[in-house]
């Protein structure tokens, strides 16, 4: 295992280069282009002053989320979801992900009948895109709260602690932070953490397709990602002036 | 705290009763019906000669799988998708991780170029039918490579170790084993674990929408689900008759 | 002719075993599992209070009904009609022909403005399923009816006197009841009825894609239909506790 | 019962005027609009070399049909169905009716491996649109196989005995046929009947929605249904030239 | 150049003879049959009282179009759009391109709340059937305002001058007025003008995807547009008996 | 009229700043963001070996586009395409035209049996997004065809001249050049035009919804076009530098 190495000369631990730009396109109430090394999602809120139909009358607002790809944001081009007729199922869970880590981020009792709507779309893909759209998302969320209290229709303080997003993964044994595609595509186990500042759990999912895991392996998957995330929030306040 | 108790007078860490019927139907070539209390999942495996494009001369074979709820299976009728012209996003979701779960459950290089189809279709869903369905998908899956052995089509042996899923969740500040539909609802942190015997991981999922977890809480949640699984395991092996 | 005999040992007018399970689930508000042999399907009556817009104001109830094969049901899988996207023209069909059917067996004006779905949905398939989901259905509906009736929202008697089905085909020039799949898919004529026990018709449909069929032979047809009608509203009788 | 009369003032058993005009559009093979009165259906029948993938090397042929309305066809306009994305259960039930009805009247074995694509589309709609277009079909269908056998691609003689459709119903207890929409939205018993000049049936589907229907009337009702198809047959062989 | 000679042998600035049948069909408030050659397109016109949405409350009303060709149609048979669930583009630019030119041809403001649908499904198609249908369409329009009037709902008069539409190619290097199938599908350039008697644009698109072409040459073949829409605006006020 | 003046303070026949920046993603062989003022399109050429089947064994290639907009591209957010599962006609109809358009810009018989496949995606959306995906797309398509040169698969030169397209609006009766969306929604007139540097048209589309224009008229909007296009051709030349 000493021979081991990360082909972009990463250590195993080191997250790819972050940046994240607000204000990437002007028409949402809040528009982020997110980057983890060539992954490139554009994340943003856009505000809808109503609810949908489930959530009238409650005094609360709502949040959800769509992910997508565009077709060439991939190595080979993929066919695109509108002219197929058919989303993917992969699609759908990580838009299911991203609108209930988000949630996880607003107080929606504090929001008025508003609803915020999310959109992550990728524009270019190298591995770890639903992370990178969580952790954009995060900050396009920050920029419509602010939005809509400007506006003065909140009647609270909805935005709640940052929560970032990783991956993590096991490479011939190596426990390695923030897989960029090549790696992803061979990891034996791979793992998505959503985690809060205080080290929390928003949302851990772990899978070993091509391999098991034991608990003292989750453990210091764990590890590795808590202090991904803290770095990442740290981008993210950062970004948002907070720091 | 002292206070709690569980509807159903289950201790916390008590599966509901568990029941597992082979042959259900006699059709395809694994059929079961699995009970998780009220909950009942028909999960089928249909055996077909050949393999999907991206597999053919691999050697190889492939396994896939579909969950979908019958309409009248919930409490509140749900509209039925085929006739909607839309798959739910949940649905999707679950096939996904039924299919990547059961997939850890057969050596596909061991399978020949045969595919295994499961169907897991929910007759009465009263919370972890996700985890029922990959309980009773391995028991299906076990007579359907019995079957294709018996037709002389699988050069080694495909099966592997038995796994089991089961749900832990949080309520009121309790861990609980198993949740039926009443507690799933309000559970403030929602894990659902795919294990095998030897207590490695195939799958972790745990969520907290309406409230983060720690890394303690997880590790007691783990711990649960490990006895839970075991306990599968358990029923899954003497249905077969392995034990 | 004199040594025609069936696969199963039947007389030419005999049905297949006969078996109607109720309360098989407990969501719905009827629930049956009905079986004419091999084929099994579970049939279900979900009641929702309010009616459809076209029924609205109309002091009138409506039922309206759901006819499926789970993938597994049939000898070869077939797809998901859910994940196609299309439903095909065959379920359209008998979807059709069940709500029809069932109408006949209720009065919407003595319902209500209640709608009652009706949702039969086979889980194994061997020929006769339409037939089985009409005889099936009935009772479910009585059940539902009876729930409505205890809920107090049904100012009438809105169940009318029981309606059964069954198939009559010509095979090898013989008159056969209750075809299984293996008779249906050779039979030269295919024949089915749906009667009350008076012996009126509710429906009949006689198709002869692989040869004709005459008056005489449509009378010897439906002399065997109304004597298995018979038999089979006596089993709804029987499992209904009304006789 | 005396006083009863139809609103256009024909017999009860009186076909309303009946027009077949071949060659209606030039690019089918076939072409013909029928006229049941007031509905007008133009049924085509187009010729393709080869078979679908169920009928390839089995030296046969196929013929299959579609039914579809104009949005303009109805008294009140009716959404397109291309444009919905959804075809209505109605459409299918009865492109199925005339696929089934029309392929009792040719003998696919002598067809050769071609296929025939019967088109059936309403542009004006009063009533017996299948039974309309059933009957305009046959003729199609001759003029397409008279077609085949010019270009030498037939082998042998596929075109059988004529068919002929008829609606009959029941409105206020009288038998009336050839309903018009005015009267067929009333009917108590609805019977389709297709018929060979011989009195053979190929199809009859008889529906009690508003009232059931006894044997005796079912005899009745079926004679009245011959003679139609009988006039209606011999306006087919007119317009054929072959009387 | 000198030998160029269309198929047909009409001049290079020559109409193909040109029908107008109105009341076609009895249903809608316009029906018209319009024929450019072997192109034969039904246009109907039919009447909603009220707006759709977007427009209620307005005091407009609103126009708006459907284009189909039936399956039938062209000389090898189209898969039905229904059936594959899908529109195509061509369909959908053809719609919207009427849709527009009729909105050019009436005053919404003068209409009233009342919607008017238009359809235009080619009965048989040999080029130019949006630019028959376009001019067919609006005869249908002016016998739907004459229904609108007579039945009082209409304010003010809505109906505007005639338009009507036709298409110019140029084939080896000459422009031609009005193509058929076999000369559209080898021009280098194609043109479709919309038109009012005035000689003022309603729309004009000009493609020339084998084939480049400059201000010179739009000129001319916008003089022979000019020529064909102002003798088929003849032939509209002699169908609507206003010459 | 001497008091008119735009918006954003632009002569009437001056464009909005106009950036193109090639390499903008690096997965496919082109991949350009394109902005005119405020309106963003990322366009993206991706080459695939092979052709469609209508195209096999022809010995050319093949190009084809889609144009898309992202949800958060407009003012207000539009429904996802894929989520509704319908494509808008809009959509298709500028997915048509950027695909004709660039057709006219390679030599198919020059390209081997290779496909190009555009991709325009709206960023962000402030009127001109057609002209300005066209715009890029040209230079994305001579990225990819210099891939394809250099990957050794093109047998000749497949890349013809620049095209590009503008928009011409006259709004309260001025000529206004390259509209922005508070200018488009308002014009009388509109006309998209696609032009080689030569001064000879791809395409033209001019359509006068609120209001019809003349041949003189038409002329004026030509001219300010074809300067427009002039300069963007040039803006072209400079990015691919071959100025």
């Amino acid at each position: 295992m000493t021979d081991f190495s990360r082909a972009d000369g990463r250590a195993l631990d080191q997250l790819r280069s972050v940046r994240i730009t607000r204000n990437f396109t002007t028409n949402p109430a809040g528009s982020v282009l997110v980057e983890f090394g060539n992954t490139r999602v554009m994340c943003t809120a856009s505000v809808e002053f109503g609810v949908p139909r489930f959530k009238r009358d409650s005094g609360e607002g709502w949040l959800t989320a769509e992910y997508a790809m565009l077709p060439s944001a991939t190595h080979e081009r993929m066919p695109r979801e509108s002219m197929k007729g058919k989303v993917k199922g992969r699609t759908h869970e990580i838009s299911r992900l991203v609108g209930r880590s988000l949630r996880a981020a607003v107080d929606l009792s504090e929001l008025g009948e508003n609803t915020i709507q999310l959109d992550c779309d990728v524009l270019q893909a190298d591995g770890g895109t639903r992370t990178a759209a969580i952790t954009g998302a995060y900050v396009a969320l920050a920029d419509a709260i602010e939005y809509l209290k400007a506006e003065g229709v909140v009647p609270g303080e909805p935005l709640l602690d940052p929560i970032a997003a990783v991956s993590v993964g096991v490479i011939d044994g190596h426990i390695c932070l923030d897989l960029p595609y090549e790696e992803d595509s061979r990891a034996e186990v791979d793992l998505n953490v959503v985690m809060q500042e205080s080290g929390d759990f928003v949302e851990i999912q772990g899978t070993g397709e091509h391999g098991l895991f034991g608990r003292q392996q989750l453990g210091e998957m764990l590890d590795v990602a808590q202090q991904g995330c803290t770095e990442l929030i740290a981008a993210q306040k950062a970004a948002l002036g907070w720091s």
